[in-house]
């Protein structure tokens, strides 16, 4: 991490390798981070696969599996965000996989031999980085899943990456650096103060930068306190002393995205206070804690200091500029009785006390439209 | 980490290698940590070694390397607290190295091969267990210096193991890992939010869990934290970022021990409201920072506040039954002198701006007179 660190590309992937680089759309041949991989990779062999779209999906990503294996890459380095290097953790397995890569992802088959990855991260957000997770979708059928894939053999993160960000992509990677945290912390009290403090820590650290960086998205210290913050949200720290975790907001979140395109930190900031207010019989003294930590709400009986906390939370979302509720994107009841059909249909029940089924989704989200 | 996970050792120590187990001076077969060891490893092949001392010497030390060689041992495990892990790790290297294992301490010799070795810490205090860190003596000399060792393959931590602990053992372990974690947080404000918060987590966790554990040191779930907050405060996370590193409280204390025999937690308690003091012209944002997101203290002028803060810190410590003062350990000008003179001999300047010679030393302790 640092300034000038994509220069170390050059002694950090061996000589020897043949290497598939993957890209987004393009941005960083805007930004100058292309010319800088270049440079730093003109002595290696190389070849380029572009369009790896936000969401990645398997369509996309099966061509870059046969692009990968015709070229007999051995080497792999995600040049993007988020769904760049998601994207190039399916294709790692991919290229050593004898099937269809979507098995990888729909029948979760589990992944073992993978082809060594290394990521240049341009947008901080999703932790992918420091993780093995990967998000994947399926157009054709508007499903989205999350997989454990592989680790990253290294992740390049230079703050000035980012400095050419759309407001919009910082607002979407800000919320989903808040939610990451949330998914670990807002569970149950009284597991692990290192952790709690650890959590609330990186929370109180985005609800302080978060005005500043949306008026000022090139200063420096700003940014590299946001990357580090969006790495640390998911790098598996804040689970360390048995932290129990929740993810029922981001599966709620995927199946917006999947079924209206919605970008991933924007559902997430639509769904979590709905999770939040549906679920607050179970999650109310955590939520509590919450609030008075990062909202400094201390007055009231139990129910108001849970609602005041949802409210700042809420409106927290909204002065990064994005909307937090369905109907202001015109999503309606068919949608949640949608999501309610897949979940049931699924027979799954996420959250830390596996109880957010298709009925509870439903309710969470009626809260939200 | 957690209850029952000794027993561990059985597969994690492959079992083929020949194991030379090192011991302190015997409370492990007191509490029950000796015949868990020994029943996890009853197929493996062991060899024994006790008596590694509070402060390891390289005297003890030579003996074990002597042993090790003579067994041919091919793995090594610290069973104890941070002066057993310590002394391993220099066995670890002394067994491939050629030489007297003092050169690597005095002479500061590179350590590159090491023969593996693992922990069972059964003292939270020193973050050895997840650090490269070892503190080595000679009592012949009266010297005592830090070196960079080798990591361990694995350490096991069971909370379990510190219900015997004697209090005094515990208000050191809590002052180590309290003043390891001020060496890192101390310096400057500004440099990463993420991190200064992440400090101040485990700060604030000491503080809120010191009084409890003093009285309950058999409650699971407070010496959990205590023990995680151990490893935490020394494993290389509170640094990320770039974060400055201070140093000097600990070397100037390394020297109180050299001379003294005074527990290494315990010099530390003495020395750090005199680094603060005497340092508060360069470290006063950042102590004005620390006092008053860790004590409150939001009132009075820079000076005031500063002062403030010293005492509380100073009271902190003393709360846990430790003494802060030199003179209350019968050591005075000349212990004062000798130490500036040691630091000039070396020419010799620690801290994050290299200001702390013999001369500052001198200020530093005859503060705490």
């Amino acid at each position: 991490m640092g300034r000038g660190t994509i220069a170390l590309l050059t002694k950090e992937i061996p000589a020897d390798k043949r290497i598939l680089i993957t890209f987004g759309g393009g941005s960083v041949k805007k930004n100058g981070v292309y010319d800088q991989v270049t440079e730093a990779l003109k002595n290696h062999n190389t070849v380029e696969f572009w369009g790896i779209e936000p969401n990645p999906s398997i369509e996309t990503l099966r061509k870059a599996i046969e692009l990968g294996k015709q070229e007999k890459t051995n080497f792999l380095l995600a040049v993007g965000g988020g769904s760049v290097a998601d994207g190039t953790k399916l294709i790692a397995a991919g290229l050593l996989y004898k099937g269809d890569a979507w098995d990888l992802v729909k029948l979760r088959k589990p992944i073992t031999d993978t082809v060594p990855m290394a990521t240049v991260m341009t947008l901080p957000a999703t932790g992918t980085e420091m993780n093995r997770n990967a998000v994947i979708s399926r157009y054709e059928t508007k499903e989205k899943y999350g997989i454990a894939a592989n680790y990253p053999v290294f992740s390049i993160l230079d703050p000035e990456t980012t400095f050419s960000l759309p407001q919009n992509q910082i607002a979407y990677g800000i919320v989903d650096t808040f939610v990451h945290i949330m998914e670990q912390y807002l569970t149950v009290t009284g597991v692990s103060r290192p952790m709690d403090r650890w959590a609330e820590g990186l929370l109180q650290t985005l609800v302080e930068i978060a005005p500043k960086i949306i008026d000022n998205p090139t200063d420096y210290n700003l940014m590299s306190d946001y990357m580090l913050s969006s790495t640390l949200a998911l790098n598996g720290f804040i689970a360390l002393g048995g932290v129990p975790q929740d993810w029922a907001t981001h599966q709620i979140g995927h199946e917006l995205t999947a079924l209206h395109g919605l970008a991933h930190g924007h559902s997430l900031a639509i769904v979590l206070p709905g999770t939040m207010n549906v679920l607050r019989a179970k999650k109310g003294d955590k939520i509590i804690q919450y609030g008075e930590r990062i909202w400094k709400i201390k007055e009231g009986n139990r129910n108001e200091r849970i609602g005041k906390t949802i409210i700042k939370t809420n409106e927290f979302f909204r002065s990064l500029g994005l909307t937090t509720h369905l109907s202001e994107e015109g999503i309606g009841y068919e949608t949640v009785n949608e999501i309610e059909r897949r979940f049931n249909e699924r027979k799954v029940a996420f959250g830390e006390n596996a109880n957010v089924t298709g009925a509870v989704a439903k309710l969470i989200l009626q809260d939200r439209l």
